[in-house]
């Protein structure tokens, strides 16, 4: 198979994990006779500082001609306490969902059976935990008008939801129920927010097409506790963007780390494979940051993007070898993994690669 | 002293547990010699089967002249799945926030030792833990205009903050930290969101005001990870109405049940104490209800809106007693408590009073 891979590091540990992953994808490209191309591109703070625009138009480019995106994070300390920035480096993370209409995010949540340990929530609430998030990525808060007004007094932001919007994405959720547990759980505040009520309205009229899927309502309030409460409970969820961005960082914490978190954003076109651990600034550059995440994005890529099943199931399985084989990054390590086998981003990935070419 | 309390049930399992709150009312009173008077009014969907209204003007009228509100929960699912209701419970509650003022929701988050092993959380990332949570509770997304428009097809909501909204709860909340372990986090979305940027710069401005107080700002999707992470990490908290509800919810698990938290609402007027567990229809009418949130919002009561802190000393340690007693309600029973020590709701109101008696 030829295929060309837009490799998009971004920020902060962005460049180290994405690295990785490219030679993971060279790796599977060897071993099973695949011909990948592969280019590199701007985006976020890095991209402002060389252009001064956190999504220029070659970025944005290169993105539509690619046949899949490998991304790395964005996002600066230094705007975060500036709030009267006027550019910022998620502009960039945000024009790019919406310029190529990335509406779905899926992030799957499952724990690794050796990380049991890794997390703070008691394994026997953990073991067997396996969640398929849909988060809406192109509309809600994220997107609707935002202003200053009454003399910078007040700001407003607005959350906003048209039928079709929840109708695309709650489909593709109702159809990866089908193929999974046949539960699906739909989040929201209905019981305050109109946006909401149009949300569990648009649910509501689709479940009668999937008869063979249970649905479920639960407000974001109630879900944050029952996920954690009793994570096994759930199979696949669909919420909007703001409640996803927080409900899938949360759960993170079932999966033992959030550095083992890979998501796939699809839509109209090019699909974007993005850990969602972020740009992470306090250990950049230090060499410590977990690869994981961005390997097992290489993972999602080939099986989404690309159909390679057997492909993405060889990486899965040399991420699953190295944890058994007792390799921990520092996130993932507790207090009786040897000092020897911690490892840093590097050496992790040189495990990773070991593995494959074995 | 002599006060005059206003009993307000609402819905689901507030009768139940706000029964067992004014029974303990009255062994305080008759304890240390103050005279408690008492009424009740009606409030979300027993008040509209009764009036058509979720907040009749009656009830308002004895809130504006009660010195202080013992609240129980509002809801009902039968509103939760029409999404067209015109009418709904939880307009009464927001329209009392509204009316009566209630900008400061405190909602404190303290594990009992007893309860260690009650929530999903590891105890050793539990144990000591003890947050002061901060919501902001007559603005946000809650209070902005909502509309359908576009024929029905389209939603919004809006999230909108002005300055002074922010400061006079993000004052209450460094005063707080004062008083405690001078550590303050305000969490937001200020990489997103106008509303959040106004939020920071509130929270930036007064910071110099208090410069005994450390002040740490987090997304709030980085912060639903970390909170259940490392609680421990966190000591005052404060953010807005939406991510409060979130958050809050999430932080029942540490605390081992949401059926042990009890919260204040305060600001211009009467306070009002009210547990964060909601109306609960899945277990109303059953008696299995956890009594001691609302145990809790008594001793809050006496604490905040009346001073009287030996008074409130009194209830958590009869709280304490009987959970070191080894009594449980449901909830916060686990594998190894004798059957006969888990009681229902008036069991278990009957063991706070018998303690508080003795
Ligand atoms: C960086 C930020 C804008 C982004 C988001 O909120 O979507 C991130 O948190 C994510 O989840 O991808
Ligand atoms: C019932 C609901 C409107 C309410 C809220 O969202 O404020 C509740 O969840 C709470 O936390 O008091």
């Amino acid at each position: 198979m030829k295929k060309h891979i837009l490799v998009v590091p971004g920020d902060g540990i962005g460049a180290e994990v994405t690295a990785v992953g490219k030679q993971v994808l060279e790796v599977i490209a060897q071993k099973f006779g695949h011909e990948f191309s592969y280019d590199e591109a701007l985006i976020g703070h890095v991209a402002i500082e060389a252009t001064g625009s956190p999504l220029p138009a070659e970025t944005l480019a290169k993105m539509k001609e690619a046949d899949a995106i490998l991304f790395g994070a964005v996002g600066h300390p230094k705007y975060d306490n500036d709030p009267s920035a006027k550019v910022r480096p998620e502009q960039g993370l945000l024009q790019m969902r919406k310029e190529l209409g990335l509406y779905a995010n899926l992030r799957p949540i499952k724990l690794f059976d050796e990380l049991l340990d890794a997390s703070s929530i008691k394994p026997e609430i953990l073991r067997g935990a396996d969640i398929l998030f849909f988060r809406e990525l192109t509309g809600d808060v994220y997107f609707g008008k935002r202003e200053r007004i009454d003399e910078g007094n007040t700001a407003y932001d607005t959350m906003i939801y048209s039928k079709y919007e929840v109708e695309r994405i709650v489909r593709k959720a109702f159809e990866a129920a089908r193929t999974r547990s046949k539960k699906l759980c739909s989040v929201d505040k209905a019981n305050v927010l109109e946006s909401s009520r149009l949300w569990r309205e648009v649910v509501q009229s689709l479940a009668p097409e999937y008869p063979d899927v249970t649905v479920e309502h639960q407000f974001v309030d109630a879900m944050a506790m029952l996920l954690i409460k009793d994570p096994k409970r759930y199979d696949v969820v669909v919420t909007g963007n703001l409640f996803g961005d927080i409900l899938t960082d949360e759960a993170s914490q079932i999966a033992g780390s959030m550095g083992m978190l890979a998501s796939a954003s699809v839509g109209d076109s090019t699909g974007v494979y993005e850990p969602i651990h972020g740009s992470a600034h306090d250990i950049t550059g230090k060499g410590v940051a977990n690869p994981l995440a961005s390997v097992l994005c290489v993972a999602l890529l080939l099986d989404i993007s690309f159909g390679l099943k057997a492909e993405a199931q060889t990486v899965i399985d040399a991420v699953d070898a190295i944890l058994k084989a007792g390799f921990r990054t520092r996130d993932i390590a507790n207090s009786t993994t040897p000092a020897d086998k911690i490892l840093g981003t590097d050496a992790m990935g040189e495990q990773i690669l070991q593995r494959l070419n074995a």
